[in-house]
C-alpha cells in the first residue's frame, strides 16, 4: 500500500524559435515547450511518474495550470487503487463533470487528462519494470480491451469488435516483440523539411537522411507555391526516384485550395499530403481525399479524441492516421484510436518531434505492432533529431528505425537539470497532500 | 487615443449544486462559474469592457488562467486600434500561432478569446450608447462580413453569400429593431425541467411557465427511461397539447439508444431533442436525425467552432442551431455560425441560462433578427431564471419573451459586489500595463 505524496508541475521552454527549428506554415515561430508533470508516491521503490504535454511556448502555463487541476484525483490517493485499473482511472478524469465543461473531451483539460494518465502508465511500467511498449503487449485481449471507453464509439467498433482484433494478432506476440528487440521500427525524417531552411541546408539535411537510412523524409508546404514547387525539385534530385517524400501543410488550406496546389506537387511522387486543412473537418479532408487520389491524406496530430478519428476513419477522409502522443487523453485514448484503425485496415503513422514525442510514442507504435496491427507494413514514425538530450531513456535510431527501448517506463522522465535549466517560471509548483 | 491600461481576471463561482439547479444527466452536480475578464482604458469616459466564459465549477480557475494568457495581445495597447477593426482583432487573437497549439479554436484557449473579445465588443457598444445588438444591427453589410474568418468556410458559405444574405435582410432592418422594442424575442424556460428535481416541482413550475407566457418548456432527459416517460407525461398533462416541449440528453447517447430512447417519447409530441450524443459528433448527430425523424436534432451549446458548425450543417446533422455566446471566439465567431444558419435555411435557438447566458447571447439573436434571418419563426432563446440579479442590465422577461436591452453595452457586465461576494480565491488577479 502506497499513497500519491505529490503532483509536481513545471513549465519548460526551449527557445528553439531562435533557429528556426520547427517552423512550417502555420507555427513560424515555436518555442518547444513541456507543460510537466511529476507524480511522486511514498513507496519505498522511489519511482516516480513522469508526463507532459507539448506546446509551443506561450500558453504553456496554461496548460499547466490544467494539469493542476487534476491533483484532486491523484494527490493523496492509494497508488495501487490507481494503477490497478487503468481504465477506470482514465474515466473518472475525463468524466469528472465540471471539467468536462471546459471541453468536453478537448484542448487544453483534455491535454492535462492525457500528461497525467500518461504519467501513472510511466509509473506502473516501471513498476513492472517494463518499457511501456512491453507492459501493454503483454496484457491480454480482455485487459486491453478494459483500458478503452467505448462511449461514443460502438457505431464504428464495439469491444466485441476490438476483442477480436486483439484475438487475432494474440498468437504472434512473442514473435513480434523478438523481432522489434532485433530491428526497431522503421521512421521516417522531417529534420530536411523546415520552411525556415535554406535550399542549401534543405539538400544536405535530405542527402544526410538517406544516408542514415531513412526510407522517406518529409518537407513542409502551403507557404509560397514557387518555393514548394523548388524544394520538392530540389529534394526529389537530392534522394532520387526511391524514397518516400511526404508533405505537410499545417491546416493552411480550404479543399478548393488544397486540391489545387496538390496538382502541381504530384508530378514529384508525394507519399502524403498532412494536414491539407483544419482538423476539425471532417467532410473537407474527405472532399480532399477523392481531389487529391492517389496521394494519401494524412492527419491526426491535432484531432482533439477518438471521437474525431472514428469519423474520419468512417468517412474516408484520411489514408494515413497520425496518432500524437500528447494531443489526446493519453495512453487509453490512443488504444482505442490504434483499434478502430485497425478495424478500419488503415495504417498508424505517429506525429512526433516537439520535446519527447518521439520517445513517447515510439511505445505506442511497438505495442500496436505487437498487439493490435501485427504488421509495420507502410507505417513509420515521425522522427526528428532535436532535444532528445533532455530526457533519461532518449531514443536510439539505427538503420532509419527507433530501436526499441528496454528500460523500465514510458520514455516520459525528462532529467532534473533540464526541467530546471529551462524553467520559464522560477520554480516548479507543487500541490502536496 | 486611448490606451488599454489593466486586463483583470476574477475566478467567480456559485454554488448551485446545493439546490441542483442546473442538474442533468451529465452534469450532476453545477457549480456555476464565471472565468470573468474586465478591460480597463485611461480614457476619460470611464467606460470599461466586461466579458466571461461560463463553465460549472472545477476548472474555472484554468479558464481564467487562459484569459490572463491574452493580455500580451490586449495591456497596452490603443483601443481605438483594437476596436475600429473588430475582425483583425480577432483573427489576431485566434492566430496567435503559439496560443492557437492549445486548441486549435476550441476548448480553454479558444473560450478565454471569446471572454476577451466579448468584453471589447461590451466596451465598443458603450462607447457607441447602443446595446450590441443595435450597434451591429446598424453595421452594413460589408463591416458585418469584414468581422468573420472564412478561412475553412468557403466550401460551405463565402464572403459573397454572406454579403447576398445580408443585403436581402437590409432592407427591413428599422422596422425589425422597432418591433423588437416593442415585443421583444420569443423565449422558451427550462426552469421547470432540470433532473433533480420532484415531480411536483416539475409539474408546478409547467404550469407557472404556461402562465408567465411561455409557448415552450424543456424537460432534460436520459437519466432513466421510466423516469423520462413518466415526466414527461406529467409535463404534458400540466401544459396541455398546445404548448412545445423540448427534450435535453446532454450527450448522454449513442447512435442506437438515442434513437430507440426517443421512440419511447415521440408520442408525447417532442419539440427537438436536443445533444443527443457527442458535440463532436457530426455524424452520428445525422444518422440520429434520420432515425428520430420527425423530431428535430437540436445541438451546438459545447461545439467548439465554426468549422464543427459548418459540417453539422453540410451533414443535416442538427435542424436547430443552438449557439452560446461564451463556448466559440465571441461575437465573430457566432455572426459567423448565424450566417451560416441562415445560408442553410436552419433557425438559430440560443443556448443559455448557466451565468449571464441569457443577458449576453440575447443580443445575438435579435441582430440576427434585425440583419440576417430577418425572421423570429421557429426561433426562441432558451430562458432560466437564475443568477440575474448579479447583472448590471439583467433580462427582463414580459409574456414569454426577452425584452430588448436598452442600455449601452453587450449585457455581460456584473457587479462588482457580486463577483467580490462569489470570488472564489482571495482577491482578483490583474495585469498591468
Amino acid at each position: 500500500m502506497s499513497t500519491v505524496i505529490a503532483l509536481e508541475t513545471s513549465d519548460v521552454r526551449f527557445p528553439t524559435s531562435t533557429s528556426l527549428d520547427g517552423s512550417d506554415a502555420m507555427n513560424l515561430d515555436p518555442d518547444y515547450s513541456v507543460a510537466y508533470v511529476r507524480v511522486v508516491t511514498d513507496d519505498a521503490d522511489g519511482h516516480e511518474g513522469h508526463g507532459f504535454v507539448f506546446t509551443i511556448g506561450r500558453g504553456n502555463d496554461v496548460q499547466v495550470a490544467g494539469i493542476e487541476a487534476l491533483a484532486a484525483h491523484v494527490v493523496g490517493r492509494n497508488v495501487e487503487d490507481l494503477l490497478e485499473n487503468m481504465g477506470a482511472t482514465w474515466r473518472e478524469f475525463v468524466w469528472d463533470s465540471q471539467l468536462r465543461w471546459l471541453g468536453p473531451e478537448k484542448g487544453v483539460m483534455h491535454m492535462a487528462i492525457g500528461a497525467v494518465v500518461n504519467a501513472l502508465w510511466d509509473l506502473k511500467a516501471k513498476r513492472a519494470s517494463l518499457p511501456l511498449w512491453q507492459l501493454l503487449g503483454r496484457m491480454t485481449p480482455e485487459q486491453i480491451v478494459e483500458l478503452v471507453d467505448f462511449r461514443y464509439l460502438t457505431d464504428a467498433m464495439t469491444p466485441e469488435d476490438a476483442l477480436d482484433i486483439l484475438r487475432q494478432a494474440a498468437p504472434g506476440k512473442a514473435e513480434r516483440e523478438a523481432e522489434l528487440l532485433a530491428s526497431g521500427y522503421p521512421a521516417y525524417t522531417t529534420t530536411p523539411g523546415w520552411l525556415g531552411y535554406s535550399d542549401e541546408k534543405l539538400v544536405r539535411l535530405a542527402k544526410e537522411a538517406v544516408a542514415d537510412g531513412f526510407d522517406m523524409i518529409k518537407l513542409k508546404v502551403g507557404g509560397n507555391l514557387e518555393d514548394d514547387i523548388r524544394r520538392m525539385r530540389l529534394a526529389r534530385e537530392a534522394v532520387g526516384p526511391d524514397i518516400r517524400i511526404g508533405t505537410d501543410a499545417n491546416q493552411r488550406w480550404g479543399v478548393a485550395e488544397a486540391i489545387e496546389w496538390m496538382s502541381h506537387l504530384a508530378e514529384f511522387d508525394v507519399a502524403w499530403i498532412e494536414e491539407p486543412t483544419s482538423p476539425d473537418d471532417i467532410l473537407a479532408h474527405a472532399a480532399i481525399a477523392r481531389g487529391v487520389h492517389p496521394i494519401p491524406v494524412a492527419t491526426g496530430e491535432h484531432m482533439a479524441n477518438r471521437i474525431m478519428f472514428k469519423q474520419f476513419l468512417q468517412a474516408d477522409a484520411l489514408q494515413v492516421l497520425q496518432i500524437d502522443a500528447t494531443r489526446v487523453g493519453g495512453v487509453n485514448e490512443n488504444i482505442a484510436i490504434m483499434l478502430m484503425a485497425a478495424k478500419f485496415g488503415v495504417p498508424v503513422c505517429p506525429h512526433a518531434g516537439g520535446v519527447g514525442l518521439c520517445e513517447a510514442v515510439q511505445h505506442l507504435s511497438m505495442f500496436d505492432f505487437v498487439a493490435i496491427s501485427g504488421t509495420t507494413e507502410g507505417r513509420v514514425i515521425e522522427f526528428v533529431d532535436h532535444l532528445h538530450e533532455h530526457f533519461v531513456t532518449p531514443v536510439v535510431m539505427r538503420n532509419g528505425a527507433y530501436q526499441a527501448p528496454t528500460a523500465p517506463g514510458a520514455g516520459t522522465e525528462m532529467y532534473a537539470a533540464s526541467r530546471a535549466e529551462f524553467a520559464y517560471q522560477a520554480q516548479a509548483r507543487t500541490v502536496d497532500a
